[in-house]
């Protein structure tokens, strides 16, 4: 059956963003090494999509036409999530379409692919 | 444990995008109805990544810097998902770097936003 199998994201620097994504998600790289070109990174315990990362030339769109969220169980773990991220080489976006009292944090990856990073049990 | 929960895609027309979508992969309105600003569909088996559809003036890009891959199982689910998905009305894009002897289709939904059919057992 038809199913969702990989999202796929453009990089400058596919090795430096298989790292960010390895870490961040807790991702392997299907085929046991990352190229430089087009790489496949899985979930280690085999649970959710896949994450492709290919070289590309494109521009990341300021508002993105396509992006993914990232889900936490809640406020403190969204808050612990962000830092982690951060630390891994992530950065904050300076979004100028938040709400009032959002349940997300808009971060880029270090390709500059933005993403969001979700409180599931905000409001 | 932080996880992909969400890929987030841009919409002319949620609705239109929506009645698409539930019906390529066999999803649900998480919230029980479509919203014409935002919608996230979930998998109806609770298996795979929601996809969530929110109202976009962002244009869709040529080479897309993010998008998604659809997996079928093998050639004949391939020619037989990308037929059935042109049926609901998916379009061929016209695409300018197929390799020799791809893996992939790529067609675009109602909104023109692109995205490729896998044979996961090609090659």
């Amino acid at each position: 059956m038809l199913n969702i199998g990989t999202i796929v994201m453009g990089a400058e620097d596919v090795r430096r963003a298989a790292e960010f994504w390895t870490r961040a998600l807790g991702y392997v790289p299907r085929d046991g090494e990352v190229d430089a070109d087009w790489t496949v990174l899985v979930p280690a315990d085999g649970r959710g999509p896949g994450l492709a990362l290919g070289r590309s030339t494109s521009p990341v769109q300021e508002h993105p036409r396509v992006h993914f969220d990232l889900y936490t169980a809640d406020a403190a773990e969204q808050k612990a999530e962000v830092a982690r991220l951060v630390s891994l080489g992530a950065r904050h976006v300076d979004w100028d379409s938040y709400p009032e009292d959002p349940d997300f944090v808009v971060l880029a990856d270090p390709e500059g692919n933005p993403f969001c990073v979700i409180d599931t049990t905000h409001g």
